[in-house]
């Protein structure tokens, strides 16, 4: 197959999947997602995808059917249907299948498990991004990966129309993180990035930086930084499961980073030592 | 039939309605929408419904493929297909069917009509209601009638455990609306209530609250009020399609309102009488 979409079961061709009127996710958005890519039919970071999923979906009180054996086993078997070796992997929960109303419905409705995958590769971590910077105007539960995403896609709109690749969110003077991604910022040696309040996803490429820093050495500041710190940075970058560390070399039009090439390199370097041992590629 | 789903042209029984797996509505809450109830199968304050409902669609920037008047046209019809005369009537727009990724699709794709109708009345305009208050952890986009409404899912799921009709979102001090409502109060003859921000729904029950207060000589104050103001309140009021006047007895199992029968009675009246008059109900 070409691409693939699976709901409760069912699969096919994506453009030929119809799912219920009358899934929650159509009325309330009310459901959480998770995300990875392959390579070679292997699925990058697995565990710590599937991990976070159910605790997305504990956090806002969503039961996942399968035990988190079988949607291992059930992603890879979809993965194995889909033709091209490098994909993007994506898979939600929604809170069922009931009329529309606000409260949950009755506790014997089992949630509903999606799949959706494209053939799609991980982004050359040696290209540099252009960045826009956009006020922070979502809700307070950041750390969930739930599927209320209309600031992200707004914001993401925004740096397309300026020909950028990521819009980095701002509450006030404070960064939080990208549209779809992480941000970090190394400055004098050491690497900063925002603390896992409620305010930024726990990135798994985020927390895999930060094990690559402690690894080879680079003291790590989880605490929040400024945006003149951002454009004062040595170097600026965005981690997300497509974007495995890649630098930016312009926000809002002006010149950033460049300024610590080595220690950034490091990191690259051993980002993509992580992919290519799990997944052979490269 | 007993309720009908509609979508694109399609229309059945909501049960048996399917929508594209690719429908941005299920993977970004992506559309907006509005609702209202029919007696009669007459529809209550249409014109304003439609208004709002062009207005929060031109807000994310969705353009809408029929004129307001088509849509008009469209939802009475469909109102007309269903037997019940009293009726839930609910519909939305959605940025189009196209492979997921954030930023918008090309802007030759058009966007999604849906329709959905059920039977359902206007709640008793005299009962109490029972109200809980729930920090407001929403996004700085509360004025757009989004489907990113999963903290309003949520605090509606805490009422509804609570035994209550309501959630009351506060941004800490500040009273802002209920999880599907506005709120007012009244105090010392003048009727207050949370002026038109992006922390509240620009709400058409509460305008024509605002309109049937200055028919009859009550003063109204469009500016914040805090918690400390709505326990202390005469009467506490809520506002939305289905509680066109509605009191509550009670917030945080605090006995609240009451001081202020004869006001109340003359909104409550004024209400009842403008949705008879559209309606021909009651």
């Amino acid at each position: 197959m070409e691409n693939l979409g699976y709901y409760n079961g069912s699969f096919g061709l994506i453009e030929d999947m119809k799912i219920p009127m009358n899934d929650r996710v159509c009325y309330f958005g009310d459901g959480v997602y998770d995300a990875t890519y392959t390579a070679n039919h292997l699925i990058y970071s697995l565990d710590d995808h599937v991990d976070r999923f159910f605790n997305s979906a504990k956090m806002i009180g969503i039961p996942i059917v399968p035990s988190k054996k079988d949607l291992k086993n059930l992603l890879q078997e979809m993965v194995n249907k889909v033709d091209s070796p490098e994909q993007f992997l994506y898979w939600q929960v929604t809170r069922g299948t009931a009329i529309r109303n606000h409260a949950y419905p009755e506790s014997d409705i089992p949630s509903n498990l999606w799949i959706m995958i494209k053939p799609g590769s991980i982004k050359d971590i040696y290209q540099k991004f252009k960045l826009i910077t956009v006020e922070d105007t979502r809700y307070f539960h950041c750390n969930i990966k739930t599927l209320n995403l209309l600031p992200n896609v707004m914001a993401s709109q925004k740096a397309a129309e300026a020909g950028c690749d990521e819009a980095v969110f701002h509450r006030e003077d404070r960064v939080t993180e990208c549209a779809h991604s992480n941000i970090s910022i190394l400055k004098n040696g050491v690497l900063r990035t925002a603390p896992l309040d409620n305010l930024v996803l726990p990135g798994i490429t985020r927390g895999h930086l930060l094990h690559f820093c402690r690894q080879n050495g680079i003291p790590v500041d989880e605490s929040p930084f400024t945006l003149n710190d951002l454009m004062d940075a040595d170097e600026v970058i965005v981690t997300s499961a497509g974007a495995l560390c890649i630098a930016a070399s312009e926000i809002d039009g002006f010149p950033v980073g460049g300024k610590a090439p080595d220690l950034l390199n490091i990191l690259q370097k051993s980002a993509l030592k992580k992919f290519q041992q799990e997944t052979g590629a490269l």
